[in-house]
This record gives structure tokens, sequence and C-alpha cells, in this order.
């Protein structure tokens, strides 16, 4: 009777916090609000989203987030130990975290005493007096403290006592979780496992452990993994490995192995596994960072197979070079576009938007959407546009209104003089005669935008209500023989709702046009009565 | 006198073979010869190429080694284990493999019980015979002879003894190295390392044994990296980790680990472990896969610092940040300018670019760069942008083009013509009189760069080398009561060097000129003679 039941690990993001530190990685406050609510619904447990005080943004999402909390996911706030010859009642850094809403704060502590002497200029007393208040300190105010042990393992290896002590001070003070920080992503899974031991050993048993890695070493999962058989209860990540370097151990290679792959390991009820590869791929698009076709588990050439002799193999019994069903993790197949593969993602995503598919129309759909894929669309940001896409295959109706033509000149006339964007417009609407219109704009998307409202407005008065709120454009590499595409995808917002759309060309501003379209379509298609009722 | 002297462990690339497997991968015969020769000369003690026989690239590739063989690496041909109902001396396959002229043979053979069944077709005791003949023959033959245990982990998973059976009969045929492979790349390292320590029990002591594993759970060097802890001496991978679906193990990531980080283990004398970084890049650029800057090692993010604090530490003393020093790898320190840099960053920055600044330079500079990141601008992905900012602010000069003026027309006629752009551009070159030319391309942007090429070839045949690469676009939040901005990225490249600049304006066009403008500035700045003084 040896039989234990599994062991939940518990699972925390911090893509929007530590994995803005990775090159090229901009979040708006629009995206991290977004971003935090898909790992909410995703079942995230934890989600760091910021750190509040240190900047208008962060302080600005703190706020909107304490008005509208998550609904499964505890948010946790960043910050760092009290200030030196600050009391932590009087450091505005400290009154920040308490203020924030937020019901967890991470606090970054050193667990090096050459790190304190070196980086931070105190004694090695000095830096755990600083533990030990700042914890106390956030605990008293009613917060979830844990203590991120900043470079731990390398502290841990220069002097294991001192590195035990920040961990004991910490939570004789209070803390709820000590997490054991591989800073620099050079410590190979065996010494982590070795060192997670031997931590378990040197503290009270009921202190909850928490491991956190960097991917120098390219180990960070297997690190990560080797933390979790060795004493860690939860485990820190960010998706598809963003953040600083060589990026943070990436949760999309970490959950998959948790939940599918090791028997002692489960993870939350609350986490939907199946929705990994929409929730990576929605991290590239909001970022702007280029995926990579063969990341583990959710890559789009991850169950891909070239080789002839595999092919045969997978066809016969897929598990012979699959490690687990790529549907397990929302992901598909790549060989040859078979029916099956995908058909339910497409029925999920479908049920999800409210139109439930009949197996023969969802094969029409996966149909549609893999020619488009193919193309170059991506409609994993860009549920509008998917919509519609839907609705036109399967209920096709005359559109509220449709495009004839345009022209956009941008001008420049003189070194220092203003650049000048002017559109004409002429659409169809409600199939009626042409309508023209022209507007200048700030720029080429903005005048054909103000062409198309001023078109709009005399038919459904309701389009004043929309804006685009955001503009994002990547360039897809062409087939072979083939010009590039531009894709272009438009978040719009009627103040209540948002939505998210995609267009596909040689030409950007035909890709503008496009999502444009596909915006203002779903915003008339969404009004509480058709007003095409009443023309 | 417990210390014994380190492990040698024997190096094996499969890049050129199962390397090739990847997507997107297409290496042609001379691809094959260069890189052939340079992984000989980095050093790797065994090189598997290709499949002589299967195919007549591969057979002119082992005739032309075997008349210019490599200098330090033994070559290895793959091949499969002799076909079902015809004896190896009469299998052509096997033929090709003994007349291709390489000293070593990789033989892939099952050792599964069920993968010879449902692959194979064959029965287990069946499989064992092919497995005994072929390497057998092979051995004969001269040939030092490798069996690669397909799917072997998953098989002793399934069926322990059967899958030790195959290799003890390749062993007793007379083979030299047993290589275990992980085929479906799904195993975990924890398992690795129990099955290797079990099957080193099971065989005979003086039996060699290697470890080829696969990327799909993300563990794959985590995995070698256990596999060689626990008895193999010979590990074989992949360059940048190519191959089929998630990959091969990374050589780049396992090499840096034996010769610099694991101090029970070496590698050979002839290694030349600190030219590694550019050897990956090597192979980045005759395969046109794209590098991916955060790869462990050798990526060009992968010693990147952007939060300041972590600036200011990397600064006291760059192993709080760094688990190596960056030029070990041959790579080097990337201080990347954000919103959070200090006065440190800067210079680091300006001196890695090769301009010294004085402290006043610097706060002159960071003046300027705040300044231009509250308007939207960003710096940290825009190097030459960058470079050409502190030349501008501290040795002013006439640049070598200005622009006057453009004019940009996007037209769509009718709802299913081809969009079109044509663009007018008048620039003064070198201060002269303005020039004037017009051109159509497949957006507005190409439109620009083709008539701003049209303009400089006269003055700059050069420019011809350089094109653009990518471009990115996003929208920046504008402060209340100003407009969004838009930025564009450009990526360029001149076959050589790449480089990335920035633009920003309110008008995507304006941003995009901007950020192409300063591409080709910089280009032109960086030719070996400037060029301006010809004219």
């Amino acid at each position: 009777m040896n039989q234990t039941s599994p062991k939940t690990i518990l699972l925390y993001d911090c893509t929007l916090r530590d994995g803005a530190q990775g090159p090229g990685i901009n979040f708006s406050l629009q995206d991290k609000l977004r971003l935090a609510r898909a790992l909410d619904d995703f079942g995230m447990d934890y989600v760091e989203a910021g750190w509040p005080g240190s900047n208008p943004k962060d302080t600005a999402l703190y706020q909107e987030l304490a008005s509208h909390p998550l609904k499964h996911a505890k948010l946790v706030a960043f910050g760092s130990t009290h200030r030196v010859g600050v009391p932590a009642p009087q450091d505005p850094a400290m009154t920040a975290l308490v203020e924030c809403g937020a019901p967890a704060v991470a606090l970054v502590g050193k667990s090096s005493a050459r790190q304190a002497k070196e980086v931070l200029g105190i004694s090695p007393q000095e830096n755990l007096r600083l533990i030990q208040e700042s914890v106390a300190y956030l605990v008293e105010k009613g917060k979830e403290v844990f203590l991120d042990a900043e470079h731990f393992f390398d502290g841990y290896q220069d002097a294991p006592e001192y590195a035990l002590e920040a961990l004991r001070c910490a939570w004789e003070a209070g803390a709820s979780c000590l997490t054991l920080c591989d800073t620099n992503g050079g410590t190979l899974p065996y010494d982590i496992a070795r060192i997670v031991t031997e931590v378990r050993q040197g503290l009270p048993p009921e202190a909850r452990l928490a491991i956190h890695c960097h991917n120098d070493a390219d180990c960070a999962v297997a690190c990560s993994l080797a933390a979790i058989r060795t004493g860690c209860q939860l485990v820190q990540g960010a998706i598809n490995g963003f953040g600083e370097r060589c990026g943070n151990a990436n949760l999309c290679s970490i959950l998959p192995a948790l939940a599918l792959k090791m028997p002692g390991y489960r993870v939350g009820d609350a986490l939907r596994i199946q929705e990994l590869t929409p929730l990576s791929r929605l991290f590239y698009e909001v970022t702007l960072v280029r995926e990579r076709p063969q990341q583990p588990y959710v890559g789009t050439g991850a169950f891909a197979h070239k080789a002839g002799l595999h092919v045969a193999a997978v066809a016969k019994a897929p598990s012979h070079f699959e490690q687990i069903p790529p549907e397990a993790v929302g992901n598909q197949r790549n060989i040859l576009l078979s029916e099956l593969s995908g058909s339910r993602n497409v029925m999920l995503k479908a049920k999800q938007l409210g139109i439930p598919l009949s197996p023969e129309d969802t094969r029409a759909v996966l149909k549609e959407l893999k020619a488009r894929e193919a193309q170059g669309y991506a409609f994993e940001a860009a549920d509008a546009s998917f919509l519609l896409l839907l609705q036109r295959l399967l209920s096709p109706q005359k559109p509220p209104f449709e495009l004839d033509g345009f022209r956009v000149i941008i001008e420049k006339r003189g070194p220092s003089d203003k650049c000048i964007s002017a559109a004409t417009l002429k659409v169809k609407v409600n199939g009626q005669e042409s309508e023209i219109t022209a507007a200048e704009g700030e720029g080429p998307v903005d005048a054909l935008d103000k062409c198309l409202r001023k078109t709009l407005t005399t038919f459904f008065p309701e389009v004043q209500k929309m804006r685009l709120r955001d503009f994002k454009v990547r360039i897809i590499d062409g087939s072979v023989g083939t010009a590039a595409h531009t894709r272009v995808l438009i978040d719009s917002t009627d103040g209540q709702r948002e939505w998210s759309t995609v267009g596909l060309s040689e030409n950007i501003i035909e890709a503008a046009w496009q999502a444009l379209q596909d915006s203002v379509e779903y915003f008339l298609d969404k009004l509480p009565q058709n007003p095409t009722e009443n023309h």
C-alpha cells in the first residue's frame, strides 16, 4: 500500500512582470489587463502582474484589477525588501504594495551574503533584518507574502547556512511561501535537486517552497521539475519562456509535464491544459514576439512529421512518434491536413462563441481555416474575425456594407512639414447605391476609418460609439516563390466590450482595411436590435 | 584520495543527417561539405553527414569526403539494419554503407518488440537477428559500428529485457557503441537517469553507451547530461537543436555545460568551445533558419541585460547575472536600453558600439534618450538608430542624404482589383540638388524603399547589397491629450551583418520612412571607405 494520492502543484505566472524583461517586450496597460484575464481564465493559481508604485502604468493596472478582480487567480504584486535606512512603514515602495489592492506580495530579497555586500552594500546581518522587517510589515497588513530569494542557488553554493538563514527569517516573520530563485539560470538540474533536498531538511516541514528558474543553461524546465520532485510545492515561470537573457522557465513546457506526464503530481482542477496552445499564441500575438515553430508542445511544428518513415509510423500509431496526443494541449498534428486534426479545437472555439457546430459544419470550417492559415492568417488573437468567418460560411447573409474601392494619399511636402494622410472611400451600404466619402486622418488607417464612419453614421448612428484601440502589424514569411504578406491585427472597443480582427494582404493598407471592415461589421452585428431592419 | 580524473565525453554531431529533418532545412551538397568541415575545425569527434546510397546528393557527399577526408573528426555514414528477407551482403543499402568510404556507420535498429511488430511487421526474434547480422556484416567489412537503438526508452519502459537483449545482440556482434535513442523526445530526465543506470548494470562493463535525445519535452539538454552522469560516454546532438518536431538535443547547450560547468567531465582537447557562437551563427546563415535571440549561450540576447538594477549589479561583478563569461563561448555581453536605463546602461552600450563617452556626454545622451523614449521611441531593439543618435549628438556631420518630401498613393479601384502602391520621393544627396524619383511597390514602404534605392544607386552603388528583412509596427498609447504614435522597427541585412532601426510618428508611413532612412544611413556610414569622398 505504497500508493499515495498525487501532489497538487500550485502554478504561478510571472510573464507580466519578469517576462517583461525580455528583449522587445513592452506591454501596454491594455495588454497587461487582457493577458492577466487570459491567465485567469486558463486557470493559473497566481498571477504576478507588475510592480505597483514603480511606474504609473503598473499603478493603474493594480487599480483596475482591484476594482474588477480576477475570478480564480490570486493577484500578486511584486516589490523589493524595504530600502536600507528607511523603516518599512515609511518606505513609499512598501506603502504602494500595501495599498495596491493585491492580496499577495512577492518580495525580492537577497539570500547571498556576498550579494548583500557587493550589490546592496550592507552587512549580511543587516540584510537578514531587512527581510524580516519587510515580511513582517506586509504580513501585519494582511498580505500573503512570498519571499523571492534572489540568487538562492549561487548563494547556497557559496554559503549554505546563510542562504538557509535568510529563508528561516522570512518564514518566521510570517511568509507563506519561500521561492528559491536561480537568478543566473546557470544551475544544472542535479544541483537543483540536491540543494532543494537539503533545504527541505533544513526548514520546518510545514514551510512551503517554490521554484523560480531561468533558462541560461537550457535546463529551466528540467530544473523546475527536479525541484518539484525534491520538495517544491509551487512553480513559477513565464508563458513561452519570455524573460531576460534566455528567458524564464517556460510554463508552456512545465504544465504539460505536470498535468499529463508525471504520475505522482497533478495541477488544480481549474487548469484548462487543453487550451495551452491558444494561450501561448495569444502571448506571441500581443507582444509581436515571433513564434518558434519548434517550441515544445505548443509550436506549430511540435507535432509536425516530415520523414517518410515517421509519417508512415505515425499513421499506424501516432504514439510511435508523439509523446502525447497534440489535442491534449490544444495543438494539432501537422502531416497532411487530416480532417480530424484540429476539429476539436474548432468545435470548442465555436461553442465558446455561441455557435454549436455539426460535425459536417466543423469539417467545412476547418477546411477554410486551414486554407487561410496557410496563407498567413492567424485567428488566435482575432475572435471577431473568426466569428464572422463562421457566419459567412454557415449562414451567408448580405453584409451591412461592402467595399467598392479606396485611394489613400500620404504626403510630406517638405522636410519639416507635417505628414498628411487623405483617403477617399467608396462603399455600398445595405446593397444600395455606392456612397463616396473623403477624410483626412492622423495616418492612412485613421483616414480610412474616418471615411467609413462618415458613410455609415447616416445608416447606423451607433457606429460613433466604437473606436480602434490598438493596431499591430507583422510580416509573414512567404512560402517559396510568393511575396511576403502583412498581417494586421486591430483591437476595437465600444467602451464596454473589446474585440479583435485580422486582415492579410501583400499591402499593409489593404490588410488594415480588411481588419477594419471586420471590426465594424462585427460591431454592427452585435447591436442589441439589428439596425439593418430599420432601413 | 577520492579524486578521479575527469571523464572525457566524445562528441557526435548529427545536424547534417537528423537535423536535416527540421522544418525548412534543406542542405545542398555544398552546404553539407562546408558545414562538415566547420564541425571538423571546431573539434567534433564524430560527424554524421548523411545516408549514402539513399540519394545522389549524399552519395556524392561521401565520395568527396572520402577523397578529401576530415582532419580530426571521424566521418559516420547513417543507415538502417538490412532489409527483411534480404541477406546483408545482398542488400544494396548495406553495400552502399560499406563502399561509401566512411570509417564508421550508425545503424538504426528497433529495440522495442512492439515497434518491430507494428512498424516492421516482423517478430521480436527476427528483429534481433536483423540487428545481429547487420552489425556483424559491417564489422567484418572493417567499420566502426554504432547501433542507434531507436525508441530505446519507450521500448525499455514497455519491456526492459527485450530492449537490453537488442543492445546485447549488437554488442556481441561487434558494435563499438550502443546509442540509446529517445526517439519521441518525451522521456523526462529522471527516467533517463534511472534507465541508463539499469542498462549500465545489465551490460558488460566495457560496453560503450551513447545518448541521443529529442526536445519534445523541452528537456533534451538535461536528459543528455543526466545520461552522461549515469553512464553514457558519448553524446549525440545537433547544432542549434535543429531537427524534426521540436528538434534534436542542442549541442550548443550541451557542450558548454560539459566543457565549462561540470567538474567531473571534460571534452577532447581539439574542441574550440570559444568558437561556439560563430559556429551556431554559421548554421543559421547557411540554412536561412531564423536565429533565436534567447538561445542559451549563443543567442544575441543570451547575455543581454535590461533592468537597471541588474545592469548596476553586472557592472559591479558580471558573475552576479552571468553563468559564464560570454567570451568563453565566443559570445558577448549586450546592454539593452529601456525605460529603466540609467547612465550606466548608456555608457556601457556606447562603449560596446565603439564610442567611449565622457560623463558629461553620457548625461546629454541620457537626457535625449529619455525625451525620445517618453515620446514612444524604443532603442533596445534598434542599435543602429542608437548609434546614429550618438553620432548626431556628439559629432554632427552632414548626412549622406536628406529628405525633401514624399507622396505615396495606395489605391484599390474595385473590390476585386489588386491594391497598388506608388511613391514619389525627393531627396538631396551629399547636399546637392534634390533628386526626384517614382516607383511602385508591394506596399507603401516597399514603394518608398524602391524610390530611395533608385536615387542612391547612382551615388552609392553598394546600396544594392542591403535589403529590409523584417518590419514591425506597433501603436504606442499616447499620454493624455496627445495622439497615439506609431512605432516602426526595421531589421536590415547586407548578407553578412544585420542591424535594426526605429522610427516614430503619428503617421505609420512617416515612421517607416524614418526607420528606412536610418537603416540606409547606417549602412552607408559603415562602408569600408566612406564613398561620399568619391563624389
